[in-house]
């Protein structure tokens, strides 16, 4: 084990468990030389080495953000094109912007730009949609390995030339794997890569063959590589993917070896409980994108059953289908999506005969998302302060929270609800400080 | 009229019309000595005089914001106790921390930080609630004028003895009334005050006896105040309005003389079509709080349909109702909210079932109700750069947003979807700057 190389003194804020928080003042954490905690004690002043970085007195610090879904080529356009239908803003917007990653200073100068955005709000841990370009894919792993943020990264397949346009496809389902396969060697042999992997990516069914979707998921077995696509985000993809395969996105996906233990499912909106059931069954995860979903699903992701019926769950920004890059907006819609999907919306109906009763979640269970399930959705060490788990943490200082006396649960509620990345003043990757004077 | 003492050169983007919006690149807004605008001009050299401030590469000036609905006092519980059931939020949370309010040190404190934290966020026009205070609600009026923010403050009356707590109530109606007069008097006189004017303000319907109801509306008329108090906000007090009055909380407002032309009802979830029309009828404006309603109201306030019938609708954050001081977040709620209105929430019902259709707003809707709809609401010349209003200002810097090209549509869509408060890099209201360096 190697040593201790540093140790914080701090005031801890996390979620162990689902609905529960746990505050531990002054405490100390102790880091080794390869950015893991080795302990989690009450602060002594014994115990500490000469250099121990104090921390109290300049905010709380929460385990670093998870955010299981963002499409990084889209970062340009965060925040716009949300007011036009599905199909403008793919062959309009979207699919022309990321067809200028075949540049590589484009992608160098935005990828820098996103991966700096991400890591001061707080985003430790990323996992990415890129797109079909093998080399500025590779940049964007590149660059999270040198500027430190944790994160998957997936080269896009998208071959079906029905559903993408022909100046942004791969040629054929032979070049979609083949491509795949080279990616994921690539990244493999980044120097001093410890906090990068690759996917296995196809976009979403309707973008891909059954060639390519069956030759994918002998890949990611072959390979032992992690899988992440899009499942069942809308009516349209859900009843489309019917139409063609016969059965639901979930159904689909296991049928070509892409649903495992290690497959991120975005949104998975329209899932029923079969589609839970297996799903659990896989062990996959689903990356819950709750801001996206209002302009782009038109329904609300049914959280709480799926929780309840232990399917592993997080949370996504999807940049640029959602307008935020930053993981806590999604932590506060989720908590305000169940809520809407719990009470429905329109006042015109009966108050019990308008909502999905028992469907809310509250702050403790966004925070948990945004940590902890993020966390156990990748199988990776992250989430949690506690021995054995990367040092992935965010330091937090929320502004007019001195006026009276706060619980550990008001200064938490506080924070899910309505802390900016301006109240982040660092944010520390495998114990590296990637982000500071933010 | 004053001369011209200020010049402004600056890109300007604002909203004359509900749903357009409007560039102006490189104008020269004039301003004379009592903050009022003169003249907006494309630039030209000649007309300028030698100090023209130069705000060209700074970011993009926009109104100041409007919030219709604040609860000052609450504003130490911002983002808490939102999980709660509204009784325990009322007698736990909010009564006790009201009551705090006899403290005039208290208030000094908790106001003078909230009035500069919403200037830092570019509120620049405020609607506030008190408390039943007359020395700290007056001390609110006092520090608006003093940092410079446009105001109406309301000393709230509240003495019904069956629902608002002994500790914390108007020992009767005529105390109600008579602490209501002279607060408005004391506001009236205090010195140099251009920019805050008092309110007639009953909590709501049920915290008011009958008699302090009809004796506010008749005060409101003797002393031509404007009026603001809550309406039909949840099932529970609309139904509670209801078994009380007979009628709906509209149109006994009306029937004590508190539906006027200068009226603000906070809410107003649950209006129905009658309800409109007498809103309408009598010229009160609505303050839309889409996210307080997510966890108080338990629908979604029919925002289109309100404005397609031309009732006259802003926006409110309504302060720690709602967990955001800063108005956009509920700009970009409103634009949320009204699609799962139109959408519905629950997946497993057909899509053309669960929702109500043509509901939805877009980022231009949002943005004039931030700043148009607002002023229009108050009757106040604010919310557009043009000759006769006030200069009320925000620049607003957004990052990364030069990593492509943007039309002025995708760019106002940006910053009605993504800006913070750390975005803002300066507010004006009357043409004083009141926050810099944010
Ligand atoms: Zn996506
Ligand atoms: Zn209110």
């Amino acid at each position: 084990m190697p040593d201790i190389v540093s140790q914080y003194r701090a005031d801890l804020l996390h979620s162990p468990e689902r609905g529960q928080i746990e505050r531990i003042p002054d405490a100390l954490v102790s880091v080794d030389g390869d950015g893991m905690i080795t302990s989690v004690a009450q602060y002594s002043a014994a115990k500490t080495t000469p250099d121990t970085i104090d921390l109290r007195g300049q905010g709380v610090l929460i385990p670093g953000l998870v955010d299981l879904h963002i499409h990084a080529p889209q970062f340009p356009q965060l925040g716009m094109a949300l007011d036009v239908p599905l199909e403008d803003w793919l062959l309009r917007y979207t699919f022309p912007l990321e067809a200028r990653y075949a540049d590589l200073d484009f992608a160098t100068e935005v990828y820098g730009a996103m991966v700096r955005r991400l890591l001061a709000g707080g985003t430790t841990t990323a996992v990415y949609f890129a797109t079909i370009h093998a080399a500025s894919s590779l940049r964007l792993a590149e660059i999270c390995v040198e500027l430190g943020q944790r994160a998957l990264v997936g080269r896009v397949a998208m071959d079906d030339p029905e559903s993408c346009p022909e100046y942004y496809r791969d040629a054929d389902a032979k070049t979609a794997i083949k491509d795949t396969a080279d990616f994921i060697t690539a990244v493999r042999a980044i120097p001093n890569n410890t906090l990068v992997e690759a996917t296995v990516t196809p976009r979403f069914i309707p973008a891909c063959s059954d060639e390519a979707l069956a030759g994918l998921g002998q890949l990611a077995a072959e390979m032992n590589a992690p899988i992440q696509t899009h499942c069942s985000e809308s009516d349209w993809e859900h009843h489309f993917v019917h139409a063609r395969c016969g059965m639901s996105d979930t159904f689909a996906l296991d049928s070509f070896g892409l649903l495992t233990r290690r497959t991120v499912l975005a949104h998975a909106g329209f899932i029923d409980d079969d589609d839970m059931d297996l799903i659990r069954a896989r062990g996959a995860g689903i990356a819950h994108c709750p801001l996206s979903n209002t302009y782009f699903a038109n329904a609300a992701f049914p959280l709480r059953h799926a929780l309840e019926k232990s399917v592993r769950v997080g949370l996504g920004t999807d940049i640029s289908g959602g307008p935020s890059a930053f993981l806590l907006d999604n932590a506060r819609a989720a908590v305000a999506t169940s809520r809407m999907l719990e009470t429905g919306t329109d006042p015109s109906k009966e108050q019990h005969s308008r909502g999905v009763p028992e469907s809310r979640i509250d702050f403790r269970g966004a925070f948990w998302l945004a940590t902890m399930g993020g966390a156990d959705v990748l199988d990776l060490p992250v989430g949690l302060f506690a021995a054995g788990r990367h040092f992935d943490a965010v330091l937090v200082d929320l502004p007019d929270t001195d006026l009276v006396p706060l619980s550990d649960e008001d200064l938490l509620q506080a924070i899910v609800m309505r802390a900016t990345p301006a109240d982040l003043k660092a944010t520390w990757v495998a114990g590296r400080r990637v982000c500071d004077d933010q």
